[in-house]
Parts: C-alpha cells; sequence; structure tokens
C-alpha cells in the first residue's frame, strides 16, 4: 500500500530510473552493419534496434509480449464545454473497451497483447470485471474554478499506475503502450504541458474529437485561464497534475515510471500520452529515454510536446483517436526492427561480397 | 504457354483491367463513420480501407494472405560501374533469400506471408529449390551499348510475371508485394522512369547500394547517354523496357497486371517497384488504382515516381534496402486498417452517444 503523508517530512515515492546501456547501442549498431544490406538501408528500423538495445541493456533486443494498459477517468472542465462530446461517452467507451469493440482493443488482438483497463476515476458506479475498479474519485474537479484534485490523490493514482504496470509485467509483458479514454483530457493535456513547456496555450490547443472554431478558442481562453490562476511549478510533475491535471493522466504517469525502472520500453501514443511523458520527466529524470514515439497525431500540441522531449515518431497517419491507437499500431513496426536484428544472415555468413 | 510472333499482325497480350468499384468505397468511407471514434480519427487507416473496398469491390475488405513474389536478374549496365557492389552480389543475395536470410525473408514471415523467389535472368547456370527457375537470359544487355533485351524477351518476361503471380492467387494469395533483386536496377529503374515521365535523369537518378559523389555524376551521364541513343516512347511500356529495362523490372510489370486483373491489391516497395508500376500503367490503363503504395524510398526519383503516379506512402522510415521490404513491413498498417473496419463496434451496436 501507499502510505500518504501530508505532514511535514513527507517523501515521495522515489522512481529509480536505471541509465540507458550505451555501450548495447555501439554494439547493436556494430552488428546491424554486418547483416545482409547496404549500410543504413533499413534507416529507422536500425534507429529503432539501437535505441532498444540501449533500453534493454542487450546488443540483439527481444520482445515476449506487449501490454496495452488504459486508464480511465473524468474531467471536471468539461463543465466548461471544452469538448464535442458529453462526458457520458467516457464511461459507454470503458463499457465499449471492456467488451472489445473500440480501435484499441482491434489493434491490442492485431498485436496478441495482453490489454488492461483501469478506472481510475469514472464518473458514476463502479465497473464489472473486466474493468479493474481502481477509483481514487468520480473526475476531477472543473479546474477553471478549484484544484484539479489534492496531493494525495496524484499520489495515489501515480500508485495504482505503477502496480498495473507491474501486474503486467508479472505476466510476461515487457513493452507496454499506456493508454487512455477520458472526454476532456485534450484539454487538460494542453494544460498540463502549457505548464511544463512554458508553450502558449493557442500554440497546444486543438480541436479534440472535433469542436467547432469558437470551442475552439473558448478552449485556448479556458487553459490560459487555468494556467493564470494556478501558476503550477513546471519542473514539478505533482504540482502540474493537482493543479490542472486528470487521474488517468497521473496514472499513465506512474506507470510510465514503473516501464522505465524495470527496463521496459514503452511506445508514447498522441498528445495525452506524449503529455504524461512530460510529467514523468519532471518526477524521474531519465524516463523519457525508455520511449519511443509510436506516431504523430493531428492534435496540434502533440507534435511541441514531442520536439520538447526530442522524439520523433515512427509513423504519421494523420491520426487522433488516443486510447493508444497509434502507439499499438506502430507496434508492427518495432516487431520488425526487432525481427530484423535477430533473424538477418551477416554478409560472412551467408557469404555476400561487400561494397567495390 | 505464351506464344511469340515477329511477324505483322503480332498481337500483345491484353490484360484487361476491371474498373475500381466506387460505390463500394462510398459505402464503406459511410461505414467507417459509424465506428466508435470521431469522423476522420484513423486517418490514413480510413482511406486505405476505403481503397480496398474500391478494389475488391466490397465495403468491408478482407485479407486471406499476403504474397511475396520477388523477381531477380542481372543488368548489363553495370558494366558501366554505376552500382556499388560487385555484380556477383545479385546471385549471393538469390542464395541467401533462399536459404531465408535476407531482409525480406524476415518481414515475409513476420506477415506470414507466402514467399515465392523466381530468377528471371541471374548471370551464371539455373538455381535449384526453392528458387523457381525461369530463366529468360544471364542478364539483360549494357543499355548504354544496345537494347537491354529484344521484344520477344519482354514478353516473355512479362508472361513469366503474370504466371507467378496467378499461381501464388491459386494458392490463396489475395495481397501482393512485388520485390526485386539485381544489382544495377537502380540505374535501369532511372532510366525507365526517366523515359516514361520525361523528367531529367539529374531528378531521378541516386545512390543506390551507395555509390561515390563521382559514381552518381557518372550514372548520370549514363542514363542521360542511353536515353539519346534510345529515344524510348514514353507512352509504349514494352519499348521502354525493350530499350532500357531489365528482366526482372519486366516480369514485376506482369505480375502487378496479373494482380490488378484480378481486383488483387498491389503494396509498391520503393523506386524500381514504382518504376514497374509506371510501366504498367502505360501497358493496361487502370493497373495503378490497384496499387497501395507501401512506403516512400530514400532514393530520390521514387518521389519523383509515385508523385507522377498521384500516391501518398503509408510509412516514412528512410528505407532504401528495395527487395519488396518497405512494402512488406508496411503490410501491418494495411492489416490494421482491415480489422478496424471489420472489428470495431459502431455507436449504435456499443451504445455510446454521437456528438452534443
Amino acid at each position: 500500500m501507499f502510505v500518504h503523508n501530508k505532514k511535514e517530512g513527507h517523501h515521495l515515492k522515489q522512481y529509480t530510473i536505471p541509465a540507458l546501456d550505451v555501450s548495447a547501442g555501439v554494439e547493436a549498431k556494430a552488428y546491424v552493419d554486418t547483416l545482409t544490406k547496404p549500410i543504413g538501408s533499413l534507416g529507422k528500423l536500425e534507429e529503432i534496434v539501437i535505441t532498444l538495445a540501449e533500453i534493454q541493456g542487450r546488443k540483439q533486443p527481444s520482445i515476449n509480449r506487449l501490454g496495452v494498459l488504459v486508464f480511465a477517468a473524468d474531467h471536471g472542465i468539461v463543465e466548461e464545454g471544452i469538448s464535442a462530446f458529453p462526458q457520458l461517452v467516457t464511461r459507454q467507451m470503458v463499457q465499449n473497451m471492456a467488451v472489445g469493440g473500440a480501435a484499441i482493443n482491434v489493434f491490442s488482438r492485431q498485436q496478441q497483447a495482453e490489454f488492461s483497463l483501469v478506472d481510475v476515476g469514472v464518473m458514476g458506479e463502479s465497473f464489472s470485471a473486466p474493468v479493474k475498479d481502481r477509483k481514487i474519485r468520480q473526475g476531477s474537479e472543473n479546474f477553471l474554478r478549484t484544484e484539479a484534485m489534492t496531493q494525495e490523490e496524484v499520489e495515489k493514482a501515480l500508485e495504482i499506475g505503477y502496480e498495473e504496470a507491474m501486474a503486467l509485467f508479472e505476466k510476461g509483458v515487457d513493452f507496454l503502450v499506456v493508454g487512455e479514454v477520458g472526454i476532456g483530457n485534450t484539454t487538460t493535456s494542453s494544460a498540463v504541458v502549457a505548464a511544463i513547456t512554458g508553450l502558449d496555450p493557442e500554440e497546444l490547443v486543438g480541436y479534440g474529437t472535433g469542436i467547432s472554431s469558437k470551442q475552439h478558442l473558448h478552449k485556448i481562453t479556458v487553459v490560459r485561464e487555468a494556467l493564470a490562476l494556478h501558476q503550477p511549478n513546471s519542473s514539478d510533475g505533482y504540482d502540474v497534475l493537482r493543479k490542472v491535471g486528470g487521474l488517468e493522466l497521473a496514472a499513465m504517469v506512474g506507470a510510465m515510471l514503473a516501464a522505465a525502472s524495470k527496463r521496459v520500453p514503452i511506445i508514447l501514443d498522441g498528445f495525452i500520452s506524449t503529455a504524461a511523458a512530460c510529467v514523468a520527466e519532471t518526477i524521474s529524470q531519465g524516463a523519457t529515454g525508455y520511449m519511443l514515439l509510436g506516431h504523430q497525431s493531428m492534435e496540434p500540441g502533440h507534435q511541441k510536446a514531442f520536439q520538447y522531449l526530442g522524439k520523433e515518431p515512427i509513423l504519421s497517419l494523420s491520426m487522433r483517436l488516443g486510447e493508444g491507437t497509434g502507439a499499438a499500431v506502430a507496434f508492427s513496426i518495432i516487431q520488425s526492427a526487432v525481427l530484423m536484428i535477430n533473424e538477418m544472415a551477416t554478409f560472412e555468413s551467408a557469404g555476400v561480397s561487400g561494397k567495390n
């Protein structure tokens, strides 16, 4: 159990991130250059496998099983009319995911992933299995009026995220997608990314699930006013989450920190997922070294956020669904890269001549 | 058997390409818009599945099995010193592919594809199984000196390509990657694409498997001089192939025409594959309607060629290996698209509310 202690001297849980194994990356690069293809001709597949070598600490990375871990929560900020869909859709989409009908279910099955769906803060009563009931509260507060949640709730959400990721690792998962469902969470993510990067909300706020231009302008104003009200500390992820975060966002951060601490590669998805990665880095420096970026989302803030983290997307398919879908689709490409280093012949083993 | 007849009145084999089923595409689009996601939020996955609906002529496209059909041949033009690797590497790579050690083998296994490797013109004696012996001649002529091959040989290569594709379709293959191996074939493809598009070779010729800048300039000169010598007819693919083509390139054209005539979707790979597509379109208009572009290669001529065909790549992974590798890797994304339309719930079936 996670023990909360608000009095002075309260210690935050430490998430220790190991250093990347740079020498394993160098060995992987050297080995890839011996495979039967012109040097560098597999482009990003080669870069991916070198990054994985650094993460896993071995020349030839491997994959046992992908885990897809989806956190669901509601957002008080939807009171401000910033979403195209009613709040009830969070609950309905959780039910849809529970029976396998959402896009993330389809792609999880394609990848033979272990799928786990966790309610950390959906409005209304708890769901039945297979949804995991880890509800912290029914939705966050409207952060245009008050702080989104308490410090205690932030820490609890992180711990739940951590525990749920560890539960997957115990089942043999060694590669992780962290997804989400939560009406309003592009507004929350815009506030979180603006708080950490210092960028103006106008550069970050997008159309989410499909709002009007008028709503879009309103959404920018809401985020800007919330930041002016709370003045979150850009280098303190807990402070940012408490003031303008979301419950599923906080749980995602915890899951990412669990993965990074265990050298499990994380595939980032779109804007919400990358916002969580920005927070994770403030809490434990080096965490984002364990993250690959699955795709570039159409949400404008996504590009700003991943550039801030120094990441490049594997795919660019004009997707903007969230849930973890872009990351799950990108897993196929990562698999190609891992198969390449493990299965291709070398010039020497195949008896193929080198360059003139 | 294909009957060749050089005397007047000789009829070229007709490859009849059916019209795309536009109404199936419209139905697919309408159905995709009922799935539980914001409209358009799966981006290119939605576009892919709509294109497949038009190709297969049904609202919900399906995939039984991918075929990867690789043709191998040598190129007389290598005498001119335009390649980084010795000619013998064609033969050695065929042997590597025969035992499963090349990149295309790895990705074919990943996709559970039916893999077929056909020698239509490698230097030296025939290979044993599993390489299919359909050798037309040992390499093409050096097209800087004389025509690359005869009309008879072009037609024979097309027919072999057609037959080998049909053999795969009889095995249940209903999706096709057409790959190649042939030292010198980026030079051949540059000449072919320049001949058809009218673009200057300088815009098309790249570094292939990794030549020097000096060789690169020489390669441009070789292509330019060959075109000046032969003056190929841009609207006659047979003429282009005979004068500046390659045996594997001609076989690829035949395989593509077989697929298009049977409404089997083709995934284009890089420069050589797209050059073959340009030729196929001159022979049977509408053939390229059955083609998706797997990826954008680093070869500069590739972009020019696919823009000429009005195609957009699914992936952009800085690859430049050929063999069919970019197409085979892209198949995963196409599978995601097909699973999406077949497995996702609709708003109605899942009881999810629509937009506000």
